[in-house]
């Protein structure tokens, strides 16, 4: 390891591999980016011992001379012939992000006012929601605003226009920031980029509709929040992030829902920054977060 | 309110009452028990604004020259009037407990060193078991212990013995301290007295078998304990106390069961401190603690 | 108790009183109000066992008919004459809000996106800060900003400003939203209202200037957040709320701030919504929060 | 990486290492490893990045036909050549523990329990106490027991006889259990071993006598506990765990202490896990945990 400059011919490279457990994979990968001139800044290793599965996650520099993208190709090449399926990503580049909202306001001013803030190394290129309510805060924070309605007869044509936006923008992120409409299994198949969502309790428990009213009538003692990757089964993605809130027989169902709107703001919050720096492998139905 | 004196000639009672919301209820209450010579101690309210149900714990010493069990059960006599359902409970009355347990003892160590530590204004009257594992660390303590076999053919016979033994000890509360067997609907209606169980995890999630393990094949971020009453249906009692921990990809289900012993020791041991002290008043499937 | 309506001739009264315990005080304060026609929404009582203080809040509806000046007014006489210092608010009064800030924006966005998600019970009639830095941030808002520069020679002049300002709109209530400067015992002694400010530590621990370099110094693993009334000592008023998140060595100061930014906009939302509500009272260097 | 075994042939070896950052330290330490025939099972590093130092914990099994000190010490002097501060531990090795006790017994009894259950990898070769008081539970449990007066004018010669039986056992950690006396900078001086201690507060919030009572008076919202290295200035030392615990004006220092004992023993059983398992590599007055 050695300081991080910002010396303009330098560049910071982040890695997430995963493949069969073999001995010496962290002498094999962390010797090519020494040899190849490189400082590793983090590495970070985990071996998932019934399943004999390595998984790390490496960031180092690329030294002057050497081509950014030559140097990510050529890592990756060297992992791959090692098993490992393997993502390198740039870290100087700013993910390319939209927004889904309806109506429901917390999210979409909490991600942008960190936005704002610097916390996330990203652009917005996009909100995009099927109704109106949010056009005239969007302006506010002159992002651009795109108004897709849904109705169940229209669903089939939104997607494909929400698509085609995504596209043409160069999405590679989907955030739905209490979007209140399920992305059907042929959205999802289609999208080049994953889609993380926020949804409302403590996942499994109360998966679906109107989570604070099942968890309300169920008695708990604790609401959640869970932010996931969005998959063709309805909040049964890998998780992210989840986090809790004490509740008493005091609470409403109204104070949950407001209880819950920090717990949403944090958790999306936090699942969207691991994301952004990189921080999240996918594997099976799991997340490894590299925190 | 006064303070409480410990002159042999007050008692300390405690009401736990629910009924239609009325005007006027907290100043009749209050107002019955000061016009008898009572001071009240504590008196906390809850009012579920959509059932219009009014609940209250209320606690005072009845004075000198009163009887306590006269006082007593003149309050329930006032206040069943008012349409309210109510227990009184004198305070310096010790509980007795039977305590169930099978193999794990972490739970069963932890109630009893807070027992002795007096923090549980109890009797232990019974470690009942249906295996001998824990039989010498019964006799350490001085507590009797018994053993009750449990086979599929033997339930209905051993659970017949269970609450024969209950009924000659004059149980008057089961804690079942990881105890890992599930209590029959026909034990829990024949019961008179209430079961109060320690599932580990964070119900409504995960209920059933093993749920540590199916925490760790969903791959959750947060591990949970709950504490309820047993009903007929499993694992779906009213919810006394609930917490969680956080885990990640690096915990082995091996390592959820080892952090999970310690929420479900924190959180039984809460449940039956509230429970003990007459805090806890069921209402249909969901408890108010009055904490 | 009884449903609140909202019918025009019902108003809704919170008292918080304190004073020296003695017998019937739950039985005469809503005895009171009953016999005067109120119907309790909520009584929440405690008792300082050592000091022997009777506390309660208590918020109820007075009926058609009566004033809820004169209700409010005579029961405020009723409970000086049981010997009690006395609160009554009228509940549906909007308390008049002034915010102090300088450049930090977070706990100023986040405090004026609960109000206009109608989560606080108040008007926000200004924003004060020594920097021109969210003038443009609150105008977007509506928001009458107000400039008042501070240097250590025009601090006297420029805390008079701002008295006069708070005196001139009827401010009842300021919060200092993470306000660079510290308000003088001269401005703190001759203020009508009470200030809430956020100290970004868990007090008393690193009071004072940068208590994140404080915290990292010192490498403790839970960083904190602190809301309490300002008073002339430094830090060391009335606490209302507190909380901590938990940090690691790989944390660097950076970090402790950033995570610092969530856990200051969270105590400090909490804080002031439990003082709009009239749940905190100050006793003796200490509250008492009927949450 | 590759899979441990349980061959006899092989052992575990755990290192902890830190100083001056330098490019290729990842690589050149799993590199020796990988090349001495060693499989890394974990490899964890920070880097302090305003100090420029780097800190690495890695556990690797050394293979058959290597004599297992020869390997640990031939990695030392390795990695003592690239300028780092290096201790090596053979996984294997039970670490003699000696826990000092006065009257309080339950962080004793949770030490001992979790020491029984198998979650601690230690011998516990003796219970050292200024009391009787917990003598007839060591002897329950089978542990030999110290008795070692302290009074004022004998305190020099007790903590002489203190170091000199944990010099006769071989005692390579000593826990201060809730132990009434401040072991003096003389006994740190000479102590071969590293002491751990419970502070019962946040430190470095009411350090020094009655914390819980420090923290009545003040009226914070959360209480604490801290497990921190003994060091000659009182409460001071590099801190491994903390925990808080939410209270309210209803608890009162009585509550408070209660509700201390379980975070006392939590973080304490925490910070004594970490230090057994190699985990805690103290730097200047903090520890890098490597969990």
């Amino acid at each position: 390891m050695s300081s991080a400059n910002t010396n303009n011919t330098e560049t910071t490279l982040v890695a997430l591999l995963h493949g069969p457990d073999q001995p010496g994979l962290v002498a094999k990968t962390s010797g090519w980016i020494y040899e190849n001139g490189g400082n590793i800044l983090h590495a970070d290793q985990h071996r998932d011992m019934q399943a004999e599965i390595f998984f790390q996650r490496i960031e180092w520099t690329a030294t002057a001379g050497k081509g950014l993208s030559s140097d990510g190709t050529l890592f990756k090449r060297f992992a791959e012939n090692l098993g490992m399926n393997v993502r390198v990503a740039n870290a100087a580049h700013r993910t390319r992000v939209a927004i889904f909202v309806s109506k429901f306001d917390h999210c979409f001013h909490d991600l942008i006012l960190r936005w704002k803030s610097g916390d996330y190394h990203c652009d917005i290129v996009a909100i995009v929601s099927n109704h109106r309510d949010l056009e005239a805060a969007a302006q506010n924070y002159e992002l651009p605003f795109h108004h897709i309605p849904v109705t169940a007869e229209t669903k089939p044509a939104a997607e494909a226009a929400q698509l085609a936006l995504c596209e043409k923008l160069g999405v590679e992120l989907v955030i739905m920031a209490r979007y209140m409409q399920v992305l059907s299994a042929d959205f999802l198949g289609k999208a080049t980029f994953p889609v993380i969502n926020i949804h409302h309790s403590f996942l499994p428990a109360f998966a679906g509709g109107k989570p604070y009213h099942q968890a309300h009538t169920r008695g708990v003692k604790l609401i959640g929040a869970t932010a996931h990757y969005a998959t063709p089964v309805l909040d049964d993605g890998p998780i992210i992030q989840q986090d809790v809130a004490r509740v008493t027989h005091r609470h409403s169902v109204e104070d949950l829902i407001r209880k819950g709107r920090d717990l949403e703001k944090i958790v999306l919050a936090q699942a969207v920054r691991w994301h952004l720096d990189h921080r999240v492998l996918i594997y099976g139905n799991k997340t490894v977060v590299f925190d």
